[in-house]
C-alpha cells in the first residue's frame, strides 16, 4: 500500500495510458515471478509458461535486460548451429533497492539486491533538531559511502524507499500536485524530490514505524505470518498493521497509530491533544515519569531497563501495570483484526519478559475464548534497523504485487 | 478474502498446476476487465489490448463463451467477404450469482447478474431452532422459487455465496480435508457440499455479518469507500472490516468480532465466556435488560425503539450511554485502521440519532486530533438483506481480483 512518484517529465495521464501501463507492469511481474520459480528459462519456455505473445514477451524481456533485473547467458547445445539460445534468469547482483529511515535522532540506511539479500546497512546520528534538507544530505552521503565500502555500483538501482516519522499520506508522492497542502506534506514532497533528483529512480514514502512492521513480517519476529499487529514502544508509542502480507496505510495515512488509542477518556493529557492515550501509560517517557512519581529516580529508558534487570520491585510493578494496560488495548485490536502474531518492538521492549508476560496474559484472557490459541506476543528481532529494512520490503512487496513503482 | 471450494473430482494439486491455474485465472480477469472497460471488441483488438498470444486468447475466449460470461455477435462489415468477424462483449443476462444468508431465524436469498444488477431477492422465516440440513432445504427451495417467479434460468449460474452465523475459517471449503475438525467446521463443510451438489458450481462461505459489511461497501451506506468499519447491533453485536475494498477474514476467520472487544475486564459476564465485552453494554438484549433494571418495562428491541421515539427519558439515557460506550470502542479501532467510514447496522440501529449522535461525538473526540475530519458514522442502508447481497459482492470481488472461484 506504499505509494510512489516518478518526479520528472509527467507521463501521459489518460485512463487508457494508465490501464496499458498497469497491464505492462502486470506482465512484467508475471515474467519475474516465473523466473523466480523456475530459475533459468529460454524465451520460448517463458512464452509457454506465461501465455504471453512473442511480441509482448520480447519487448518486456528487452526492458528487463536493459534494467539489469534479468540477465542472459548464451549457450550453444552440442551440435547446434546458428545463433546460440539465450537463457534468462533473475540477476541477484543486478537490481538494487535502497531503504532509508529518516528518524528524529538518526538516519538508517539499508541496501538489498533483487534476490532479497541485504548487502549493506549503516547508521548516522543526527544533531537534534536537524532540518529535513540536512538530514537528506546525511542520508545521501551515507548511501554513497555504504555502496563505496561494499564495492557496489548504484547504477542498477531500481527504487528508493523512504521511512519518515509521523503520518504520511498517499498524495505526498504526487510531486506535480497543485493547491493547498499541510507544511508536513510540503516537507515530505520536498524530500521525495531531493532523493529522486539525486538517484534518478522512483521514490516511495511511508511512515517509518509502519515500515518496521513490514520488516518484522518479512525478515523478523513475524516472518511467514500474513496478519501482524506491531507496536513500537519508544519515548512515545507507534505501530503498524500488516494484513494479508500488505501494509495497511489507512484513509488518511494514519493506520497503525495504536499509541493514540484511548485507554481512559479522563486520563492524562497527551501531546496529540487528546487525553488518556495508550502512549501516556506505556511510552518510555510515561514509564520514567511514573517511576519518579513513585519515588524511584530513573534517568531514562536505559535506566529503567537496568532497574528491572536488578529486580527493583517498585519499577517492576510499574512495568507490569504498563504491560497489562498494553495487553488490554492489543487484545481489543486483536479481536477486531484476528492477527497471526503480535510483535512488540522499540527501545522499551528491551524490558523483556517483565513487560511482555502481562501483555501475553491480557491478550490470552481478553480475546475470544472460542479460539483456544490466542495470537503469540513476541519481542521484535530487527531493532532500530527495522525502518530502513521495511523501506526495502515495501518496494519488494510493490514489485511482487504489481502495485507500484512508476 | 472469501474462500471457495469445488467439490467433486480433486484437481491436480501440485505447485506447478496451481501456479498455471492462477495464471489462467489472471488472464481471464484481464480479458473480462478489458471488455468491461471497452464494451465490444474483436478478438484481434482484445489481443492488442491485452498482449496475450492468439493461442492463449482464443482458448480463454472459448471458455468464457461456453460459460456464457461473454457473448459473441457476428457482424459483416459492408463489402466484407468470408467468415464474419465476431464481436465480443460481457453478457449481462449470462453469468448469475446467488447469495444466501442462513441466519438463525430466517433465510435470505439474492440473485444478481454479472453486470452487478440484483434481479431477485427473497426471505423465508425459520422455525427456531432448525437443523442445518432443514435450513439448506429452505434456502434451495427459495432460490428455485425466486428464479421461477422472475423467469430466470439458473443454467448460467457461476457460483453460490453462503453467509453463515459465527466464525467461518478458510479450510471449511476444502471438502476433501481429512482429520480432526470442530463440530462447527463439519457442519459448515456439510452445507458447502449440499449446495455444491444441488447447483453444481463452486460454493464460497463467509460469516454473514462480515458479508453485510461488504454489501454496505458495495451497494449501501459506504459505497465508494475502500476502508470501512462495520458494526451490527442485534441481540448481540457483530461486525466486519473492509480494507482496500477487501473483506478482512483474519487468521482464524474471526476478524470483525467487535462485539467481543473488552470494555471492562471486570464487567458483566458474556456468553462468549469473557467478561465486559462490548456486546454486554450495547447489544439489544443488554439494552432491554438495563432498561428493566432501571424500572422501565421494555419487551424487546422494537419496544425500545418505540420508547425512544416517544422520548422516554430513562430509556433515552440508557441508549445515550450505550452510544458513548460504542463510540469509545469504535474510536480505538478507527485509530488503528483509519477507516474512511463507520457504518452501524442491525435492528438496534433503528434507534437512529439518539444512539448514533453519542457514537459520533466519541469518535470525533477520541480519534487523532491532528486529523480534523473524523470518519463519518452512518446508519446502514441495506437492513436485513445485507448478508445475502454481501455473499454476492464477495463472489464479484473474488472474480475482479482473480482471487477465487475454482
Amino acid at each position: 500500500m506504499s505509494s510512489t512518484a516518478e518526479h520528472g517529465p509527467p507521463a501521459a495521464r489518460g485512463d487508457r495510458a494508465a490501464a496499458l501501463h498497469r497491464l505492462r507492469r502486470s506482465h512484467e511481474q508475471i515474467l519475474l515471478g516465473t523466473l523466480a520459480r523456475h530459475g533459468t528459462l529460454s524465451r520460448a519456455e517463458l512464452a509457454t509458461y506465461t501465455g504471453l505473445s512473442r511480441t509482448t514477451l520480447f519487448a518486456i524481456v528487452a526492458d528487463l535486460l536493459a534494467s539489469q533485473l534479468v540477465v542472459e547467458n548464451t549457450t550453444r547445445a552440442a551440435g547446434q548451429r546458428g545463433r546460440p539460445a539465450g537463457l534468462l534468469s533473475l540477476n541477484p547482483g543486478g537490481g538494487l533497492y535502497v531503504g532509508i529511515d529518516m528518524g528524529r535522532h538518526r538516519v538508517r540506511v539499508a541496501i538489498a539486491n533483487v534476490a532479497h539479500e541485504v548487502v549493506a546497512t549503516g547508521r548516522h546520528a543526527l544533531p537534534a533538531p536537524s532540518r529535513w534538507a540536512d538530514r537528506a544530505d546525511v542520508a545521501i552521503g551515507l548511501v554513497e559511502r555504504l555502496a563505496d565500502d561494499a564495492g557496489i555500483s548504484l547504477a542498477p538501482l531500481r527504487t528508493v524507499g523512504l521511512g519518515l516519522p509521523g503520518p504520511v499520506s498517499a498524495e505526498v508522492t504526487d510531486t506535480d500536485r497543485k493547491g493547498s497542502d499541510s507544511a508536513r506534506s510540503r516537507a515530505q514532497r520536498g524530500l521525495v524530490r531531493t532523493f529522486h533528483e539525486r538517484f534518478g529512480v522512483p521514490v516511495s514514502v511511508d511512515n517509518n514505524t509502519r515500515l518496521a512492521a513490514l520488516a518484522e513480517t518479512t525478515w523478523g519476529a513475524a516472518r511467514g505470518a500474513r496478519d501482524v499487529l506491531y507496536v513500537r514502544l519508544s519515548d512515545g508509542v507507534g505501530g503498524g498493521l500488516v494484513l494479508g502480507g500488505q501494509l495497511v496505510r489507512g484513509t488518511r495515512g494514519a493506520a497503525g497509530e495504536v499509541g493514540h488509542v484511548t485507554v481512559d477518556p479522563d486520563g492524562p493529557p497527551c501531546y496529540c491533544g487528546g487525553r488518556g492515550c495508550l502512549e501516556t501509560y506505556v511510552g518510555g517517557l510515561a514509564l520514567v515519569r511514573e517511576c519518579r512519581r513513585r519515588g524511584t529516580e530513573v534517568s531514562d529508558v536505559d535506566g529503567l531497563v537496568q532497574l528491572v534487570r536488578d529486580g527493583d520491585p517498585a519499577v517492576c510493578a510499574v512495568v507490569a501495570e504498563a504491560g497489562r494496560t498494553l495487553g488490554v488495548v492489543l487484545a481489543g485490536l486483536a479481536t477486531e483484526v484476528d492477527p497471526e502474531r503480535i510483535v512488540v518492538g522499540g527501545p522499551v521492549s528491551a524490558l523483556g519478559e517483565p513487560l511482555l508476560a502481562p501483555v501475553r496474559e491480557a491478550v490470552a484472557a481478553l480475546t475470544l475464548p472460542a479460539f483456544p490459541d490466542p495470537p503469540p506476543v513476541v519481542g521484535s528481532e530487527l531493532g532500530d534497523g527495522g525502518g530502513a529494512l521495511g523501506a526495502i520490503a515495501g518496494q519488494m512487496a510493490a514489485v511482487e504485487t504489481g502495485l507500484a513503482p512508476n
